[in-house]
């Protein structure tokens, strides 16, 4: 299968990890829009919303759940816009769930390096 | 409690419902960032990610997908943004998902009245 995102679970792409389980893996978007932006995808190929089961949809915000408190105790943001596009605008064909998190004050500025360095802590 | 959310599941505050069962409500936003944009709102008082339970968001998801599959059959959009607010982003403290149409060709305008009327068919 050529989608990016089973390349990365199964390790030929590296991806900055932030958390991994047997059914998820949450990396840091390498575009982000805020410090922080992570992509949570189900580690089974599902494409989008029409495909994703409740299990699968639970281990997803399970894992979202672990992340938003990791980024929580970091960077304390003042707020997360949950993100999850389909058709047209999903670009990765693998069902990819957005934390994107929102700050008042946007003085900060890390890489994605430092970000992830900050969070493996 | 003060919450319009809670005022529209009750019915103190009329809307747009496209959809309705005994854990959720699915109606039309009235400033729509699309034709046909819908919120799906869980009938107990959930705040936000943070409070939300599977089985909540199970139903919340199941509920969205009856949603998109009617706006499929009748506006036929070219993709979906999922959306959900939390902290300083979300406007009503009371959990819900954005469903999001998106158009390739934007000529159609409908008011939401009209658009409520073709959902309801």
């Amino acid at each position: 299968m050529d989608c990016i995102f089973c390349k990365i679970i199964d390790g030929s792409i590296p991806s900055y990890k932030i958390f991994e389980n047997k059914d998820v893996l949450c990396f840091l978007d390498i575009k982000p829009d805020s410090i922080s932006h992570t992509l949570v995808i189900p580690k089974k190929h599902i494409k989008d919303v029409y495909e994703i089961d409740n299990e699968t949809l639970s281990n997803v915000y399970d894992a979202a759940k672990i992340v938003i408190s990791k980024i929580d105790k970091i960077f304390k943001p003042d707020g997360y816009r949950l993100v999850q596009n389909n058709g047209i605008v999903q670009e990765v064909k693998h069902y990819h769930l957005h934390i994107i998190p929102i700050y008042n004050d946007n003085d900060n500025d890390f890489t994605v390096e430092e970000v992830y360095k900050k969070l493996s802590k």
